[in-house]
């Protein structure tokens, strides 16, 4: 790719940008759209343009993006959200911090340098504009290459610094969310697994009752087992499925009621054929016929389906968080606890099953996405070296005449390498979460948290190390066949040629991907197709403009990627910095503004919104991640150095050291408190003396909610009450 | 080392064996020894011959061994004097198993086998008689090996059984004796590191006492702040060695009463040089003096010298075990919380070192091993290749006429090597067990758990590795430069020829250490001169015979040496296997005996006895170093097929693999138990109250206890007690 090419992409990448930007001023100015960009301020019952007036400035939303305090996010998306901005905020300190030193002192020092012997060294690669202003263009062993030294230790001991200050900032925000005087019911509770069998003559319930009464005679409350809830599950999902059909039905029927035609159905498969049957009586029936079926399963489940698990509840938060921390039986792989999630994102399936079970469960996981990493490498590494146009026009011959138009050729081949590679990158995360959910983790946050995990890492193998030495490969296939060990030389040796993919790479994430956020495009379109033909009542209109969550565990990774291509390249092709911060800078303003969105959504609506909190717990990864990416920046900048012939090259080799002491300190400080509470945090009182009742049913699954308030004494059976049992002395 | 040269090394270690056995009889029955020999029954106002008689048959000490239950020994020396027993058990009923099937097949299948091909390739090393019995003698891959890739799942399947089966018992044994119905002091307490400056206005002992107080409002009794007790131990231990002297100028003046001689003593250096005055009345004004010194530097001290780190007390097993395993501050660098040691094995110099300080002794420490592993092994490797007597003759040619001696001759070589490398190994414990106790541990079982573990890893890095390796490296140095990636294959190959010298180290250390052990000539030696010449009060005389504790932290390094030893020839060279069932088996019996010899020494003298309980925290030490030995032998093994060219040998790749999952499967149900106490297992309750008074005064140190009990109060300085206090609301 050259320099013109370069450019091009970029500047159609901004192109595109303005558009959605000003589609965005023109589309959210529409009054028929305000619930789409609006939905917090209509939540609030607040005029969505303010002023009453159309003269609102388009760029309004970067105004009171920066006004909003963090204080503001946590009380509106939680401290998750929050966690997500310091990250953003940490990163883009340090990129800009990184750039006071970096661009005015290595460009000029590049740029400058009269470079006739290393244009030999580099002449058989493609020397563009751009290569000029990177450290490739500097002779070997020039002094120069002093300044790009203390530029890779700025760059990390900026990196320790902001890290730091983050680490202890988030463990302060999580600390002050958990002391909240506001009773969360899940510090109250612990999970409770592999529970052997009762002994004869005693039930489950008794079982659990007996054990913790006797650990925990004065703060014991009660317990609830785990029932298998399949079958209750389907029947109360038919029902809530008639409901909602029969609300449908009503609503049709209450619009066209001058003409008083009643809506009718067929009763066959998919609704297309058998009996006509008039829908409001039939699904009336359907649910008067369900109901009884469900209390009945209800009561099936909870007295015979119990499973050997439970949810443990305590009057005292402390002894909760105690409970949760303490070996509890000799034998490690019986009554294991830990400390409960919220009831929302509780994934009950995951709670029986057995310690081995998860174990190897864990192990064949991991199998799984090594093979995944390892495997769709090689589509990658295909992919960059065969979407140029030239083997397209090979492979392909009738796009010869589209592509050797002038401007279209020079789109594509900006563009091809780096749509391929963001579809390939839309494919996996779903797989990755369904992985991590099979793992046997039993809260939704976890389960994103891993998933999150492997995502990065294989972001981080396939993409950049992919692309990188994949790009290599392709150029020079004989070199690496005389030198097979050297890998950090030859990673270092293909960063150069690579730079100017993943520019185009970060310019196409930021300006496009940013932009359709902001927008809403998407979402506009499908709520309006949704509002026209599908949606009849209320309820199905708001969850037609729900926004969902922020999705984390793809969200973090895609970041992760960029700022890791970010630090590599920042030393050897500084350029690339500024890039960074229009990424993370972008990032901020539209995420402030999507996160309002989201959790304000999340406010009124009530139903399952897949959105969780979970105090912060991953900013320990976020943090690991970081250090991770800056110890591959240290690696290959100094492989680099040694490709350059510095021969005070070494002076780099305490950096990787110092990364992974920091990364080890970080983990002893911080990491213990962010796997667990701590009991000073957890001892701090209430005001109002929590409603342990209310702690309790918040954990009951809406499936076995009894429908009939009346007859509560059924969920005696699982969910046991101490002071109603008589199972111990 | 040709054969003969083997059976005399042999014969003259039993030689030694029954000369120490006849030694032991007839010294144990002079009236004289009975304190070396019977202090047990001594102590329980027994007769040490029972009968009466003297015909007591010389090995009545067996019956008594083998009619001792394991009940008996955990009332007689504790719990971890019974998982010693239960290792020894477990090795030798592995021995016995393997050999049963070892022996009768392996044996005739190597010694029938026609072997001239396999002895031209092995023509270049000594080959001798033993050799015939061993897997060298079988042809490169004849089918006789198919015999031998049995044994070798035999004897792993034979281990993991036998270790699963310990680990549980032992798991039983350690929990029967945590729920025991005794008052134990440290189940009351845990040890609390890293506390923060106290806030301006607040003692140390007030933070404490608050901090606690609000976690733990219910269960927290009162807290004792550690303090640096340097000048205080001084006088102390001055004034207690004036009180000993005094004791003994007394005993001295009684002696010779008739003569009316008053003691005397010199006052200058070392008693040789200056004043001469009278003992009595000399020693009785130090004391005098000393007293007021003592207790004013104990005010002091309590006052003045409170470090950040307390010892912090609760009313209930259950609270204390919970407190002891969760997480209090959010930093885990502050408020650090660990199980309290008990009283009598508390390293106080260890407690106030900080967090990080702690952290950076222990990597220190880690370095100074690796060097000491690393650096010994070139003396270790020099002995084994200079001491043959070719070698030693042209070293040292004045000692030509006395090894030409035949007979001499013989036994030097069998025995120079195996002595060299004992007195070796007898320098290296003391300073280990110092690193450990540098690295900042705080209670001493742990310290010689790890310093135990240190020894291991040394003893198998450098005696077994470092001779089998070492004699191959003076065998065939050309080999190596050739392969020298192939370890594996260059330990195998060296192990036959390496196999005699084991052989005689595992039957010296049977024969004549387990025979010193039992004789107590030493012990004998030292008491007999002691009671001569120094000892003149009854509480010298007792110290002079008292046994010491069984010395785990180098006496099961040691063990583990001869069972790797052991475990890595059985299926090469399974001869081997006879002698490492008579050491442990021998083991068993002299231990059994020398068990009782020092318990019941410590029941009695109630003084200071470098002995503990750590209620078999050492067996999951034991048994992951089993399995590693396992591993070794698994890999060599494979090896050795390889070198045999026996085409079926990745048959055996399946184990090592086992023996990994074996190893964390154990680690996974057993271990966190052996790290902490179950809160089940604390929550068994007591008969009677305990009393706290008791367990508290329990853990202040000697020096810091009142010489005169009317003035307690003094102690709620440094000792707080919360009923007293009144700095919290």
């Amino acid at each position: 790719m050259d320099f013109s090419s370069f450019l091009i992409s970029l500047g159609t990448s901004f192109v595109i940008f303005l558009v959605l930007i000003l589609l965005f001023t023109f589309l959210s100015r529409k009054v028929g759209n305000k619930e789409v960009y609006y939905p917090n301020r209509i939540m609030r019952g607040m005029d969505p343009w303010e002023g009453g007036c159309r003269t609102r400035n388009p760029f309004a939303w970067i105004r009171e993006a920066f006004s909003s305090t963090e204080q503001d996010v946590i009380a509106m998306s939680g401290v998750d959200s929050a966690v997500y901005f310091v990250f953003l905020t940490t990163v883009l300190e340090m990129l800009v911090l990184a750039s006071i030193v970096l661009l005015p002192v290595l460009l000029p020092l590049a740029a400058t340098e009269n470079s006739v012997k290393s244009a030999d060294t580099m002449s058989k690669r493609a020397f563009n504009d751009l290569d000029k202003l990177s450290m490739g263009h500097v002779k070997e062993n020039s002094p120069r290459l002093w300044a790009f030294v203390i530029a890779t230790y700025w760059v990390s001991f900026v990196a320790y610094y902001l890290l730091w200050k983050a680490y202890n900032h988030v463990s302060d925000l999580r600390a002050a969310a958990l002391v909240s005087p506001k009773v969360r019911a899940e510090q109250f509770a612990i999970v409770v697994r592999d529970i052997p069998p009762p002994p004869q003559g005693q039930t489950r319930k008794e079982q659990v009752d007996s054990y913790f009464q006797t650990i925990y005679p004065d703060t014991y409350y009660r317990s609830m087992v785990v029932t298998n809830n399949k079958e209750v599950n389907t029947i109360w999902e038919e029902l809530e499925g008639y409901k909602k059909k029969l609300a449908r039905a009503e609503a049709i029927y209450a619009q066209e009621k001058h003409e008083g035609i009643r809506p009718t159905n067929k009763i066959g498969f998919l609704g297309l054929i058998g009996k006509k049957v008039d829908s409001i009586e039939y699904y009336s029936e359907k649910i008067n016929e369900l109901i009884p079926k469900l209390e009945a399963e209800q009561k099936v489940t909870l007295r015979e389906k119990q499973q050997p698990s439970a949810l443990v509840f305590f009057f005292s938060r402390v002894t909760a968080a105690s409970a949760a921390q303490s070996l509890h039986a000799r034998m490690v792989d019986t009554w294991t606890v830990m400390d409960a999630p919220e009831p929302r994102q509780l994934i009950w399936t995951n709670l029986p099953k057995k310690f081995y079970e998860r174990q190897i469960r864990q192990s064949v996981v991991y199998v799984i996405v090594s093979l995944t990493i390892i495997f769709y490498m090689i589509p990658i590494g295909l992919i960059s070296a065969f979407t140029t146009l030239t083997n397209l026009q090979k492979l392909l011959p009738f796009l010869k005449p589209i592509i050797n138009f002038f401007k279209i050729k020079t789109v594509l081949e900006a563009y091809l390498p780096q749509i391929a590679l963001i579809i390939f990158l839309a494919l996996l995360p779903k797989f990755l979460l369904f992985l991590s959910k099979v793992e046997g983790i039993p809260s939704q946050s976890h389960v994103e948290r891993a998933a999150s995990g492997k995502y990065f890492y294989f972001t981080v193998f396939n993409v950049f190390l992919g692309v990188t030495l994949g790009g290599t490969l392709f150029d020079s296939l004989k070199t690496i066949e005389k030198n097979p060990n050297f890998i950090v030389s030859l990673l270092a040796e293909s960063l150069p040629s690579n730079a100017t993919f993943f520019l185009t790479y970060v310019a196409l994430r930021f300006f496009v991907g940013y932009g359709l956020e902001l927008s809403r495009i998407v979402p506009l379109i499908v709520y309006h197709l949704k509002r026209k033909y599908a949606c009849k009542t209320e309820a199905e209109l708001k969850e037609a403009w729900s926004p969902g969550d922020l999705g984390f565990a793809t969200r973090i990774p895609s970041d992760m990627l960029i700022i890791t291509i970010v630090l590599c390249y920042s030393v050897i092709a500084p350029i690339i910095i500024p890039f960074g911060v229009l990424y993370f800078g972008l990032g901020w303003l539209v995420l402030r503004n999507q996160a309002s969105l989201a959790m304000s959504f999340f406010l009124v609506l009530k139903v399952y919104v897949p959105s969780y909190e979970s105090y912060g717990r991953m900013w320990p990864h976020i943090n690991r991640r970081i250090v991770a990416a800056l110890l591959l920046y240290q690696v290959t900048t100094f492989g680099y150095f040694g490709i350059k012939k510095f021969y005070y090259a070494p002076i780099l080799i305490p950096l990787p050291i110092l990364s992974l002491i920091f990364s080890l300190v970080c983990r002893k400080k911080f990491y213990h408190f962010f796997q667990t509470t701590a009991l000073d945090v957890a001892c701090r009182e209430f005001k109002e003396t929590p409603n342990m009742e209310m702690v309790f049913r918040s954990f009951i699954p809406p499936s076995l909610t009894a429908s009939d308030r009346a007859e509560e004494d059924q969920f005696d059976d699982a969910l046991s009450q101490v002071s109603r049992s008589a199972s111990f002395a």
